[in-house]
C-alpha cells in the first residue's frame, strides 16, 4: 500500500531544511567559502570570541573540571559551542534538530544549581553534549532521514534512556545531528537533511551514519558526540574525520527507546558509544554512563560496573593488512605499517593476521539487515512518496524482487543458526592466536582498516563495509584512533588486480589527489565486553604513534 | 513435502527401547511394584548394598570432598550411582541414554590418574553427572523425542560445550535423561521413549521439559543433573520433584552446541542450569561452570566471574499469590502461605504483589515459541511419520493453519519490539516495589508459585506455564525450592469461580487425593543475571523454612 502524502515531500523536506536554518542567529552565519579544507574556519572565521575558541578547544574532561572548580560556567561553554556547531553546519551539513536556546537556558540553571548547592550536577557537569540524530529528545523531530518522519516532536516521556542518562550526568543537551535514510548507508545523506561532508576536505564523505556527529566533532562544534553502530556507523564516521570512538559489545550503554530504520531487528544489535577528538572524553563518557548503573533503567543492560584492567608490560597485538575481499587502499596500509612499526618500537610484538571469513560474516550481515526482505523500509520511505537514496537502492531491490515472497521466520531462525556456529569459529580462531604470539595469551588486540579508505570522495564509498561489521555480528569491542592525513606523495595509486567487483570499483576510483588531507584511521579490536581493556590499549598504541 | 520412512516409525522406537533396557544388567533388575510412591525403592529393593546407598545418599559437595580425599573411589560412587538410576528408570522411565560402561571405564581412568598425580581433575572430580538428553553426547543418540533423529550417535566433536565442560570439570558422564518432544511440553513424554513418571506418586507427572532429570535426581539415581529452561523446563520438572534447580539469566552457562526443537529460534533464549537434591550442589555446579571461563568457548557467554554477593540483615519479599490468570491449586497457596511465615518469623518483611502483565508476556511467549509458524517441528515429526504427541497439538494447528501463510521476519520484528518494551515495564515495575519495601530497596527477591500445581496428575498439566515462561521473556534469574507435600487432610478443594477456560479445566481436575503426597515447590526470583543472589537468598528461605 502506497499512501498518497498531502504535501509533496520535497516541500516537506526543504521547510525542515529551512525551519532548521533559522535557527541559527545572523550573527553567526559566515561567508560562503569554496574551500576543500575548512578544518580552521571556527577559528578564523570571527563567530567565536578569542575565549571561546579557547573553549572550543578544550577536551570534555578539563571542560568538567574547569566547570566543576568554577573556573568556567556551563552558560560560557554551552555559548561557544553553540556557535561553533553554527559554523560547522554552515560548513559540512552536519546538524539536523538546532536547540541551542534550550540549551542555553539549561546551562544557566545548571549554574545556578551549581552556585547555590557547590555540588557538581554529575561526571558531565554542564557539558555540552551531541547526539546523533535517532536518539528522542523532547520538543524536536527524529527523522532518522526518512520525510515521513518529520514534524513529529518527541514528547518529554518518549525521550530515549541514553538521552535521559546523558541528562541525568549534567550534559547540556545542543543540538542532533545527521544521518543517512534509516541510518544504513556508510555516507550520511537523506532526503530530508541532504548531504554531510568532511571537514578535512568537503569533496570527501564524513562517513556513515554517524556522519553528522563526526564532521561536528572534528570541527569542534561538539566536545563529545553520542552515534549509534550496527555495522561500522560510528567508527567509519569517526575515522573518516580523524576521531577516536568506541563501539562497545552490545549491553553496556543503553539503547532503549532510540529509533531505528529497522525496528525490532534483534540478529544483530545496535550500540551506542561515544565519539571526539578526545581520547579522554571517550573514557569520561563510558565510565559516566555505566556509573548511572544503566541496567536498572534499560531491561537489555548487563550489571557489569566499569572494571579497571591491567595490562602486561609486553603486548601482542595481531594486523589485518587485507581481509582477501577489499585490499585498503595506500594511505590505510600506510598507517597500518606505521602502527605496526610505532607498536615495535614501544617493545610490542606485532603479527599480521587474517581474521575468520570475513565473506562469511559479510554474507549473513546482509541478510540481517534485509532479512525483512527490506519491507519496512520500504514502508517508511512510501509514506511520504519520497524517493529511495541511492545507498539503499539494494534494499529497493530485495524489497521488489521478495515483494510476493517476504522471507519468512523460519529462514531467519537458519542464519541465527549459522551466524552463532560462525561466531563460535571467530573466537576460535582469535584465541588460537595463542600460538603465535609468544606471550602465553592470545592477541591481546587485532589492529585493522575500519574501511578500505581513508575519508572516501563523496557518494564514493562502495559498500565494503566488511572491516567493521564482521566485529557487530561477533560482538566485539572496538575503537578507532587516527593515524595520519593521505598526503599524495607518499600515497599514489599503484598495482592492485581486483578480485571482485566492489575491489575493483574501489581502486579503480582511487586517487590521492582527490583525498588529499582526509584523515586516516585506524581500528582496535577487543574481545566481547572488554571495552575498558579496548580504551587503555587505544591509548597506549595513540602514545606509541605519538612517540614514533 | 512428507518423507516416507523405510522402517515404521513405531518399530524404530521399540527398537531404541530395548536397546536401553538390555544396557540395564540383569542383577540391576527389580521386581515390578505397582506402588504409586517409590521414593524408597533404590533402599529397599536389593539392587544396591548397603555402601552404595549410603554413597548415593551424600550430596555432590560431600562426594566429590570425600573423592578427592581419597575416601571414596570415583569407580565405586559412579558404580553406586549407575545402579540406582538403573533401578530409578524402571521405576519411572527417566532415562534416554545409558552409557555406564563408558562412564565406569572413565572413572577408573579417573582414579588411576588421581592416584597417580595426586591433583584433583576438578571441581567435579569423579562426580557422576547426568544430562538431559538434548546435549550431544559422544557415542549417543540425541533424538530431543523425535524418532526422526534416533540412531544417529554423535561423534566426539559434536559434544555440546555443556558435556565439554563437564568432563573438564572432572566429571563422570553416565547417563541422559527424558524430555517431551521438542522440550516444548510441561510433562516428559514421546514417541521414542514414551512417559516419564513422578516417583513420589506414579499417576502424576515428573514435569518437564527436564522432566527425566526430576524423576531420576528426586531417586537420588544421580546427585547432579543439567537440565535446560525456556519457558520453565527446568522449574516446573524441578518443583514437581521437590528438588532445587536454578534457572540463569543467558549468557552464564556454555549452551553453545546443545540441540534444539526450535534450532536458531533467539528471541526468547534456552539456557542451561543445575537440578538436585541438594542446594550446595547448584552452588558447586554453578561456581564450577562459571570456573571454566565459558566465555573464551562459547561466543554467547559473559565474561562475569562468579561473584560473592553480600545480603542484607533485614530482606524484602514480594509474594505472588495468583498472577490473575490461573490462582495456584491449594497446597501451592498453603505453600506460599508456609514460605511467608517462617520469613517473617526469621526477621523479613514479605509484601503480596501482582506481576506486571502475565497475559501480556504468555501471549508474546507464544508468538516466539510458534515463531516460524510450527514448521520445524512439522518438519522433524513428517521425517519418520511419527504422529504428534498430544502436547504439541497447539503447533500442529498452528502448522495447519499457516501452512500457505508462515510468518514473515518483520511480524517477528514487531513482536520483538513489543517484547522489548513488555521488559522494560517489568523493570520498572520491579524497581517500584522499593516503594513498598520500607528497606529503601526494590524486593530483594520475588517468591511464585512455579505453576499452579503441586505436581499434577499425568496428562493434566494444562498449559499453563505463565508462572515460569515471564522470567524467561525477561531473563531474570530464578530457582525452586521444595516446601512440602500434598496433604488431602489440609489440601482439600476450594471453591474458586474460574476467569477462563485453561484455570477451570485446571480447578475442575483437581482432586487432593490424586496428588497425594506429590511435592509442593515454590520459586524464587531474582533480577537479570543475579545468579549468586538467587542461590543465596535460596539458601536463607530454605533455612527459614526448616527453622519454622
Amino acid at each position: 500500500m502506497t499512501l498518497i502524502p498531502s504535501t509533496p515531500w520535497q516541500d516537506i523536506a526543504a521547510a525542515k531544511r529551512q525551519a532548521r536554518d533559522a535557527l541559527i542567529p545572523e550573527e553567526w552565519r559566515i561567508k560562503p567559502t569554496s574551500a576543500d579544507n575548512v578544518i580552521d574556519v571556527p577559528r578564523t572565521c570571527g563567530v567565536l570570541s578569542p575565549k571561546e575558541i579557547e573553549i572550543t578547544e578544550l577536551d570534555a574532561p578539563t571542560l568538567v573540571e574547569k566547570m566543576v572548580e568554577g573556573k568556567l560556567k556551563s552558560y560560557d561553554v554551552t555559548l561557544a559551542f553553540c556557535k561553533r556547531a553554527a559554523v560547522a553546519q554552515q560548513l559540512t551539513n552536519c546538524l539536523t534538530e538546532i536547540f541551542f536556546t534550550a540549551a542555553l537556558e539549561n546551562a544557566k540553571k545548571i549554574d545556578e544549581e551549581y552556585a547555590r548547592t557547590g555540588t557538581s550536577l554529575g561526571p558531565l557537569h554542564g557539558l555540552p553534549v551531541s547526539l546523533k540524530d535517532n536518539f528522542y529528545v523532547e520538543g524536536v523531530d527524529t527523522t532518522v532521514g526518512f520525510v515521513a518522519w518529520a514534524n513529529d516532536p518527541a514528547p518529554k516521556e518518549k525521550e530515549s534512556e541514553m538521552t535521559k542518562i546523558m541528562r541525568e550526568c549534567g550534559a547540556v543537551l545542543f543540538c542532533k545531528t545527521n544521518v543517512p535514510t534509516a541510518m544504513m548507508i556508510a555516507e550520511t545523506y537523506n532526503n530530508v537533511w541532504d548531504y554531510t561532508t568532511n571537514p578535512y576536505n568537503r569533496k570527501c564523505s564524513s562517513g556513515g551514519s554517524s556522519g553528522g556527529e563526526s564532521a561536528l566533532l572534528a570541527l569542534k562544534g561538539s566536545p563529545l558526540g553520542v552515534g549509534t553502530d550496527i555495522g561500522g556507523s560510528i567508527r567509519i564516521p569517526a575515522s573518516f574525520c580523524g576521531l577516536y570512538s568506541l563501539k562497545p559489545s552490545f549491553g553496556r550503554f543503553a539503547t532503549y527507546g532510540a529509533r531505528s530504520g529497522l525496528p525490532g531487528q534483534e540478529a544483530i544489535r545496535s550500540i551506542n558509544g561515544p565519539m571526539s577528538t578526545s581520547l579522554d572524553a571517550i573514557e569520561l563518557w563510558a565510565k559516566s554512563v555505566v556509573g548511572k548503573e544503566p541496567w536498572y533503567r534499560d531491561p537489555n543492560m548487563l550489571p557489569i560496573p566499569w572494571r579497571e584492567v591491567n595490562v602486561p608490560e609486553k603486548l601482542c597485538f595481531g594486523l589485518i593488512l587485507d581481509n582477501g575481499m577489499v585490499k585498503p587502499t595506500p594511505p590505510v596500509t600506510r598507517a597500518l605499517l606505521q602502527a605496526k612499526k610505532a607498536l615495535e618500537a614501544a617493545g610490542h610484538k606485532v603479527v599480521e593476521w587474517s581474521p575468520y571469513k570475513p565473506e562469511e560474516a559479510n554474507k549473513i550481515v546482509n541478510q540481517f539487515f534485509q532479512g525483512d526482505g527490506g519491507v519496512k523500509i520500504a514502508q517508511y520511505i512510501s509514506l511520504s512518496g519520497e524517493t529511495y537514496p541511492e545507498g539503499l537502492s539494494a534494499y529497493k531491490a530485495r524489497h521488489e524482487a521478495l515483494k510476493s515472497t517476504p522471507p519468512l521466520v523460519g529462514e531467519l531462525w537458519d542464519t541465527q543458526t549459522a551466524r552463532t556456529a560462525y561466531c563460535k569459529k571467530v573466537l576460535d580462531h582469535w584465541l588460537s592466536s595463542r600460538e603465535v604470539t609468544g606471550t602465553g595469551r592470545p592477541f591481546d588486540a587485532v589492529i585493522s582498516p575500519v574501511t578500505p579508505h581513508s575519508a572516501c570522495p563523496k557518494m564514493a564509498f562502495n559498500d565494503h563495509v566488511a572491516y567493521t561489521s564482521m566485529w557487530n555480528i561477533t560482538d566485539y569491542s572496538a575503537t578507532t584512533f587516527p593515524v595520519d592525513f593521505v598526503d599524495p606523495s607518499v600515497d599514489a595509486k599503484i598495482t592492485h588486480e581486483a578480485r571482485n567487483e566492489v575491489e575493483k570499483k574501489i581502486w579503480d576510483r582511487y586517487d590521492a589527489q582527490e583525498v588529499d588531507g582526509a584523515p586516516v584511521s585506524l581500528q582496535l579490536v577487543c574481545q566481547r565486553l572488554e571495552e575498558e581493556k579496548a580504551l587503555k590499549l587505544t591509548r597506549l598504541v595513540a602514545k606509541a604513534l605519538k612517540s614514533a
